[in-house]
């Protein structure tokens, strides 16, 4: 009996190969796709780096054994057109639902309980006097969208003695954290009811500018709006309008254009937050994307189903 | 049969009389004890403000048939030793819970996010590129104090996928939150393996500068040090040490001296975020102070036990 020849499969630094060296019957290489590698033509699974995205095209060539694709991102967009024939397209839903979710708690409560006002204040060395500010306890909060990271923003939110209610695509029975998951079609009827607004809705054609002037115009005064979904799902302008004449405040860690100009007013728009897209960059993820690139080169190694296909 | 007499009580301004006019047999009568009031020899029970601190031996002569004062800070050291004969001290326990570990998590995040840094980049108008930056997902979280609000905070941070660990006075079972309450003595070890130290004890002689240079030494590097007990319970002074050397950083609701002076070293240390105490004066207060007091007022009136009694 001729043993197999291992699975090979490319991880874009040393950090991933170290801990994924154990797996039996695979062989890790390290290959950052941005130049030829020696072993590109055995790689059957490669691993994309994070923060620099891949020409698919410019890799095919070189990789006429490759079986599968594994995205460290959630989003796949720029890549799904390109796939070369044969090849399973992976993103890494989950991988950033931790982080993402404790980014919108973050941006929600900073906001919230004044964190800018007071990161200013100690740059002038200022102590601010006690006044009664704004908590989350009590707060109404909608999440709009309920996929694996709205479910996580609720999980962190329940503890904080607000009153969550969630809104989807459709309208469907509750689960342990919410007793009901609201339609979009009673989103309007909602928003007049929530102090806080969290956008973790995919972008697409039904939730490209969905939040607009008259949902925004819905909103009871004083509410917040954290996005942490992307920013063509906020007609920014609309958004803009409504902080600058101090009704509404915000928080952005996701805008349209993304990345801001320099001279773009969402930077100087009092009460609005801006983050540089960070919700998912973070210690987190590593040890999610070891986990979820095991569990795939297992099942590769032993022809069981790949998790989180995105084409096909 | 004569209908007894309404039992009066005062409160420090008109927005908590409307909410507690329903109370039958109860007459309350605003009054913020800054000066002499009409009614104030009937006055059987006292809400003192909130942020205005009154002298007891002032008050006194005024209220001869007080039978309770209630404070709205859960600290009652300014008072205790001049409560007149016969009177029950009670302070707020409980209605500041919520608030004081929001806040908690607010620091927590904040810090651990990288939010001061977004912000000041905000102020220039410039999107910082995207780096793998710390997470509260993963960290080993160490609570120093389990009273009621280090519950809270414990309550708040189990969904972030943290391991929470929870030190009080005494070792003792668990709860529902964690498997174990480890004792004090347990602490310079626990400290070893602290990614984030949240310091919720109250301040006594045990307490007083237990966050001293030898147990900051212990924590691993980039550990987090989290402040919203009271400023004495760290000394600043090594705190800021291990900051300034950027082995350390902390998030700091209270300080010592506190306030701090405009020339204190902490406003610029670097890794250091403070905020002014505004752990408890949020909206979260308003309804549970309003809470505790329409208790208290009915088992005043119904001669049953009164809640959070300080003085006997």
């Amino acid at each position: 009996m001729t043993p197999s020849l291992p699975v090979v499969i490319s991880v874009p630094d040393p950090s991933y190969a170290a801990p994924l060296g154990d797996i039996d019957g695979v062989e890790v290489v390290v290959w950052d796709l941005s130049s030829p590698h020696p072993r590109a033509a055995e790689v059957r699974l490669v691993v994309t780096p994070y923060l620099n995205s891949v020409s698919l095209p410019d890799l095919a060539p070189q990789v006429p054994a490759l079986e599968v694709i594994q995205l460290q991102s959630a989003g796949y967009d720029h890549y799904i057109a390109n796939v070369p024939p044969d090849v399973t397209l992976c993103n890494a839903a989950g991988v950033h639902d931790a982080s993402t979710a404790e980014l919108a708690l973050t941006l929600t409560l900073a906001s919230l309980r004044d964190l800018p006002e007071f990161v200013t204040a100690q740059a002038s060395s200022h102590w601010s006097a006690t006044t009664i500010r704004p908590a989350l306890a009590d707060k109404r909060v909608l999440v709009l969208g309920y996929g694996h990271v709205g479910r996580e923003i609720v999980s962190r939110l329940v503890p904080f003695e607000v009153e969550v209610t969630v809104v989807a695509s459709r309208a469907r029975a509750g689960d342990d954290l919410v007793p009901q998951v609201h339609g979009i079609d009673e989103l309007p009827e909602l928003a007049a009811a929530a102090d806080v607004l969290v956008v973790i809705v995919p972008l697409n054609d039904a939730t490209r500018g969905l939040v607009d002037a008259e949902l925004l115009a819905r909103l009871p005064d004083a509410a917040l709006i954290v996005n942490v979904a992307r920013g063509p799902v906020v007609v920014t302008d609309d958004l803009l309008a409504e902080c600058a004449s101090g009704r509404l405040h915000a928080a952005l860690d996701v805008t349209d254009p993304e990345p801001l100009p320099e001279d773009h007013p969402a930077w100087t728009t009092p009460g609005v937050l801006v983050t540089p897209h960070v919700g998912g960059a973070t210690t987190a993820m590593r040890p999610r994307a070891l986990a979820l690139i095991r569990r795939q080169v297992e099942a590769l190694r032993d022809g069981e189903p790949l998790v989180n296909v995105v084409n096909g």
